[in-house]
């Protein structure tokens, strides 16, 4: 990690510095551990409290929480981002040199840039074209044909499909697979009949694919994640999938194929959604949230329910099959009701 | 892609032809986007209007919708069979020549048939025995004693245990772990105790695997997966399970220890199987649904709970921990009200 | 498999023989299965009815099942627990030579002990340390600083993000990703800026985890897997979680970051967990069920709806949305009722 000044911080940062500009920094730690030399950052107004015993040397921070503390200071409205602007800073390590290792095994078809770094036991197909900074990692298969964008990095034991496509500084992380046939069958019958799966997967630039996510490549048509989509683990996109520029789902969401979701949105852990359905920009699905309809205005979506003691739920749950003859039972009831008070009248 | 004449398709399709029958074919697109010389099909009635407009050379539909294009048509019932079909043959690639690559580490004990295809870094272990045609994608591990039928396929990255059985023509996606240990201990004190899973794991012929999809092997049986089983991505299968011939099962799907599925069944995604059921031929469970005992009749069935907006959800969903108290209140003004009606009659 | 006699079973279990002590063992199958020279066991009292007839030469068995069987018998409070230590003992294979595979690619500065094996084309990081015993299976990546405990157990095909710590005897199954990023990113004006993971993921004592699970790093702080933890396959597990020793977490589960689990709890398959929360010691969730707040007594938590045939699904499920106008309708049924009964008394 590089040492940088509380001065440099703030620039990097775009905050505004309150208090000693050549103080030095020389790592990160959570506000209530950091010790002399180290950044930290409030991240809510809830931990305010911990404010007053911290060690650490500079302190990010919203302005609302600056009058609780007498330290050294970078303002913003936004501490998240710039502690993720200063992390990124801080964290920085030299890029290590060109290399491709003598293990690998790369077609001679291949383009690869100069300065590309291709790890151990790493396979590349025919025709393959790696721009300048692309980074493979060991164990990792690049399918025929396959074209990587500048600064792109594979993490280990990735698999590309032929023909994939991927934009500038995507990062692909550990046991991904891109590019697989999606689910496609004729049914002869009874027996499942495969369907050739002839489309493409095209991802955009800086997406970031989770740790054994799997996208499939498209039927016919492609599958497309325009730039800036963030997947985490073991998320499931199938084929013909269609996801709008920096949308985010979280892990375990399972997509369901030619389904279409729009920008700005974000999916929470475990939701899913059945196929051919249309989510418009900036829609929020909740967690564990199975999504069957179009979703045509922005906002939030949820319909989890939550754990609850088990002899509650015995009790509570089992009516849920009763639910449509107790709306009958009321409505009867009501009807009862209103001639019962008409006689009295 | 080879090119075919509209006759030579009809006849790979079992189709009737109506039109040019040396027509020459390409290619394939779906219908709205396909030029001159390719090949596209109406797989909905819905879709109807797009006929008007194809520019495709031949288009196959059902008979229903003939009379509404003019144009050379394939004419069957199944359209969605025949595309499979024809798509089929018109994508076949020249199949590479028999080479096992010279980075792959085969044990000096396994049986390859001739003509098979080892990937770069493909890892095969002592007593395997490869038929004909089999085809190792690189970087793929195959334990010691596994045996692999007649013309199977496996994907970069995929993960055999030793001791799993595949039939002719199996499918494994990249990134699969087929005959990993079954998740079994005993308790003692506390304390986890684990179980040695002695079982193996069997695939039947044309079995299809998606990518990074788990199936463990059995504890002392075996797990056992029929002819024609065809699995998505990520989909968990643990030990001891059996599978009937024909199923198919989406994406995410979980099923737990000694479930047993029938034939000619499909399990729509994310949804889950506790362990130790039983479900009979033809059931069909819809997505995001739990299976938690058995479903001996044929047909459809679901749980899941379709996203609503959050502030309904937050409305109505409480309500759900007062359904057994909403169900007495019922029952108690149900006897009220006969009560004040039979006063005043 | 080593042959023991019924004498030398009863000793590594600790059980009491009921029996012929010289009887002689050479394998293990299910009771209604087994033959001469087998070991059985029965589980529960449920499959009582098998002792008649099994061919078993010794089963393992509880005391009050003990009146039901005239033969060889290992008799134990805890029978699944007697199985697993004889199975264990059972099925015992001599460890493998120590072995550094000549196509492993080990980095100069990796410290490794004598005896510990590697498989063929796994990479070992730089300054990795590997313990004595540990097995290292083919095409696995060991990032750069990883530190592996005494007799450590990867399956092919696993992935080590750097400066991951295993304890003693973990046992990590195939595709498994171990210290990938977390899914963290600050929000600029729409667009996702990533925040640098700098923790470490730390694993305990003999920690399972299964095949193609994912476990992030922390962001800030370390990911804790205490001692005794078993995790099945397809588990994803976010940065920052914590959790407690002898915990078992069956397929499917997920868990958001910095939630914190007890210890001696188990989370049955397809659960999750959303971020930030508490579990405390001693809690069971059952499968499918979403973890949404703290839990903080011990018991068992619950919340799926099982499958129901689609019809009465339609039927019921619609009546959810309704459920909080039902609510209203029935608390106005209740105040005019009670007017109506005081009018008339």
């Amino acid at each position: 990690m590089p040492d940088l000044t509380a001065g440099q911080l703030a620039q990097i940062t775009g905050t505004e510095l309150r208090g000693d500009a050549d103080c030095l920094i020389r790592g990160i730690a959570p506000l209530d551990q950091a010790t002399a030399g180290q950044l930290a950052f409030l991240h809510r107004s809830e931990f305010r409290c911990d404010l007053a015993d911290t060690q650490a040397s500079v302190v990010i921070l919203a302005p609302e929480d600056l009058p609780e503390y007498p330290g050294n200071a970078l303002v913003t409205q936004n501490p998240l981002l710039a502690y993720a602007q200063a992390a990124t800073a801080l964290s920085a390590t030299e890029r290590p040199a060109a290399c491709r290792h003598p293990t690998a095994v790369i077609d001679p078809s291949a383009q690869l840039a100069p300065d590309v770094i291709i790890g151990a036991n790493a396979v590349i197909g025919a025709r393959v074209v790696l721009a300048g900074q692309v980074v493979i990692g060991p164990n990792c298969t690049i399918g025929d044909d396959c074209v990587l964008g500048q600064a792109s990095c594979l993490h280990p034991g990735v698999t590309l499909y032929p023909r994939v496509e991927l934009g500038v500084e995507c990062i692909i992380h550990a046991g991904a697979v891109l590019g697989s046939d999606g689910f496609g069958f004729a049914n002869d019958q009874g027996r499942w009949v495969k369907i050739p799966q002839l489309g493409r997967l095209r991802l955009g630039d800086r997406v970031e694919v989770g740790a054994n996510t799997t996208i499939d490549c498209g039927a016919l048509n492609d599958t497309v994640l325009a730039d800036g989509v963030k997947l985490d683990n073991q998320v499931h996109v199938a084929h013909n999938v269609q996801i709008g520029e920096h949308t985010a789902i979280a892990a375990c969401v399972g997509i369901a194929g030619s389904a279409r979701i729009g920008k700005y949105c974000t999916i929470a852990g475990a939701s899913g959604l059945v196929g051919h359905i249309e989510l418009a920009d900036q829609v929020h699905v909740s967690s564990m949230t199975p999504v069957t309809h179009n979703l045509s205005q922005p906002g939030r979506y949820t319909s989890l329910l939550p754990a609850m003691p088990h002899a509650g739920w015995r009790k509570n749950f089992a009516r849920i099959r009763q639910l449509d003859r107790m709306a009958h039972k009321l409505r009867r009831l009501e009807k009862q009701l209103a001639q019962v008070m008409s006689q009295l009248n």
